[in-house]
């Protein structure tokens, strides 16, 4: 079949097959498909729908793209967590030595942050001299030792899924459930798990901005994870607001290190929340505790007992960073930067955060990026005082921004202004961090 | 405005504004936009459909991409004639010298054959020496001094069009209305016409194959001339047979030499009907003639003393051809060539014909291409001995191919004696040559 006889028939409505799927993938990896020729079935495929059999038949072509890890000679149970991205979500750094700790292998390979998004592979290269990029030998190694290792994607798993994307971003083909699907479980299912759990996020700050959409994602997700032989779950989580204290590279990492010392102030809670939510649903899946109460027990034991922050000391060692963050969490704060007060405006509660609005003043800032090749300057970021529901007083801080020069903090300080709804006399309703689950 | 935002637009079926889709066009031809956003907004343009003002805007962007004729020092009406394309289809030939022997310069900007269709710069190049790439002074001159020109789309000429149609041919987004009448309409616009009359083919050989896709077609055509201020018509005509007696390059001029020097025997009677017909219309929307039935006297009497044969000599020596194939039009003519004897199989009516069959075998003989970079053979052809109708006996011909090599007239054989079904007992209509006529 030539490219345009497959295009023509998503084009008209009509089913795909899985020869047709598979020539399209084939023809993304090698060349044969034209750009051009991708991103019309791309659209095609975005406006005229893939059913559920269309959507597992292109998340197998996707991932067989590519290798397939095998950790079968690793004998614990093998787990792992996604998001779909957030501000201020730093659960991976927390829930991997965790997870890791209770004996659950966690073979984590992450992506960067892109757009108002942060991503895992930025935050752990905050630490100094930390390595993410790890061969499949080392990577395998380093799982074996400590339980767990974090690294960026290589170029043998789910090629398609790299061009795909940067296709998708091109052309106004991201938001379509089957395409995210295929994306995001191309990629974990290359990493050989016995169970994953997803944590797609809700609101202002997500990509997903209502419950019904983050509902309908994680249920294709869920689905699809059960379809290929994954025990899968997906918490749908709230991103109406940063999530926890800080959002950028080095004060997330700060946070978690704080978080994993039993350190954590009180505007930390929902990280911390999170996070042993999100790892004891692993643990369940996993079969390392008979149901979500002990698990949750097991998880909050280990935080607290420091096993966790020795996992990740350990992991520290052995990717090649520095591990006296574990000891000295406040080396990873850069001195000097020009604060950047945001002010409230009047008296009032704070009703409502434009979550996007923040994570894209932070992109500005530096510490983030608009294409995959920019850089990021890991020491900006932005501090909040207050969250949905919080009095305040006019003059009193919403956040502070820390800005690379006092120019950065002059232009950024209106946009994050905005981004808070002070207002009096209306009823507000704190939002859940939990929102729903899915799956199991 | 980003490609993204723009594509997303008309992706979520909203109406494109002028800004939206001057911007595209600038895109696609200043390289801004890359190939594969290109092909997106063209396949959400087929799904998601473009309304009458956008299809406006359109034609109009894609016009304005490149220079328009400008024929004000010409005192004469200007009229031109554009057919969708057929088999056999070579009324160019006749119409332009008939037309500019009744007093109509006719600056006609033609194009090349490709997949089963013919081109008239194809045919125009089987007279030796005959040159088709006119500058436009060149082009300006030629119709001074004899009325017509023919030649063939300079780079200047709606550059947006030559972009969008490799990226519409490469991605199964051609046959969609609206991106069909901006690209035929931009290069005609560009003519800088007073009339233009549409030949909209329908039938098995078409590219629209049901009468009512052909009307639709032709509709949209006429009011988009009218838009732009030329005084339109659309004749839609039969393409369920070939058109005449012959297809195939220098067999189609022969044909037409035949017609001007008013030896036509009665297989070419179509070609001079329709020829006859649409030259009439050319002069009456030109205001030359001031009813149908005068216009068609006036054409008719010209065709009939030699008028328009002696343009085409004129012509051919002003565009460097070898006028002598006015006097010898067997000299077109290949000798030696296989003859290719195609049989009827049983006695009975032809009832149908696969016209596109019939094209399709003549491509595969060298004579038409399959790339647009394809050379084309111009002595190959198919010579029709019947019509749906016509009485036939087991071992009669149903028409005689011509061949390059005895191998290609075996295996060409079987294919073109499946183009024709010979039935009996079946009440045959026979179709009408034109079908309909649209617009004025």
């Amino acid at each position: 079949m030539r490219p345009q006889q497959i295009i023509a028939k998503k084009r008209d409505g009509r089913a795909l097959s899985a020869e047709d799927i598979d020539a399209f993938i084939d023809g993304v990896c090698d060349g044969t498909w034209g750009d051009y020729q991708i991103s019309a079935l791309l659209m095609a495929m975005f406006v005229k729908g893939l059913n559920d059999d269309e959507q597992n038949k292109l998340t197998h072509a996707m991932l067989h793209s590519g290798e397939i890890l095998d950790f079968s000679e690793i004998q614990s149970p093998k787990a792992d967590k996604h998001s779909t991205g957030g501000v201020g979500d730093k659960t991976s750094l927390i829930i991997a030595p965790l997870v890791a700790s209770c004996g659950v292998a966690v073979p984590m390979i992450s992506g960067r942050g892109l757009g108002h998004t942060g991503g895992t592979l930025d935050k752990l290269e905050s630490i100094p001299r930390y390595n993410v990029n790890l061969s499949t030998d080392e990577f395998r190694s380093i799982i074996k030792k400590c339980g767990f290792a974090m690294t960026g994607q290589t170029a043998d798993i789910a090629p398609a899924d790299k061009k795909l994307y940067a296709m998708r971003d091109a052309t106004a083909t991201v938001p379509y459930i089957p395409l995210i699907v295929g994306s995001i479980m191309s990629k974990k299912l290359a990493e050989g798990l016995d169970a994953l759990v997803l944590d797609v996020k809700t609101g202002s700050g997500a990509f997903m901005k209502t419950l019904d959409d983050s509902r309908r994602l994680a249920e294709a997700l869920v689905k699809t994870g059960r379809e290929f032989g994954v025990r899968t779950q997906a918490v749908v989580s709230d991103m109406s607001q940063p999530l926890g204290k800080f959002a950028g590279n080095s004060f997330e990492v700060y946070e978690c290190v704080k978080i994993l010392r039993g350190e954590a102030d009180e505007e930390m809670d929902t990280t911390r929340e999170l996070s042993i939510e999100l790892s004891a649903r692993m643990l369940l899946l996993s079969g390392t505790a008979n149901d979500i109460a002990a698990s949750r027990s097991m998880a909050a034991e280990k935080l607290a007992d420091g096993s966790a922050l020795e996992k990740f000391r350990q992991n520290i060692e052995l990717q090649g960073g520095d591990p006296n963050v574990c000891d000295q969490p406040e080396m990873l704060l850069e001195k000097g930067l020009n604060e950047c007060r945001v002010e409230s405006l009047a008296d009032g509660i704070v009703t409502e955060i434009d979550t996007f609005k923040i994570g894209s003043a932070l992109v500005d800032l530096g510490g983030g990026r608009v294409r995959a090749e920019d850089k990021v300057d890991p020491s900006v970021g932005f501090c909040s005082h207050v969250r949905v529901g919080t009095a305040i007083r006019k003059g009193e801080p919403l956040g502070i921004a820390a800005c690379r020069t006092a120019d950065d903090a002059g232009r950024i300080r209106g946009r994050l202004q905005s981004a808070f709804v002070v207002s009096s006399d209306v009823p507000v309703v704190k939002p859940k961090l939990i929102q729903s689950v899915i799956g199991e």
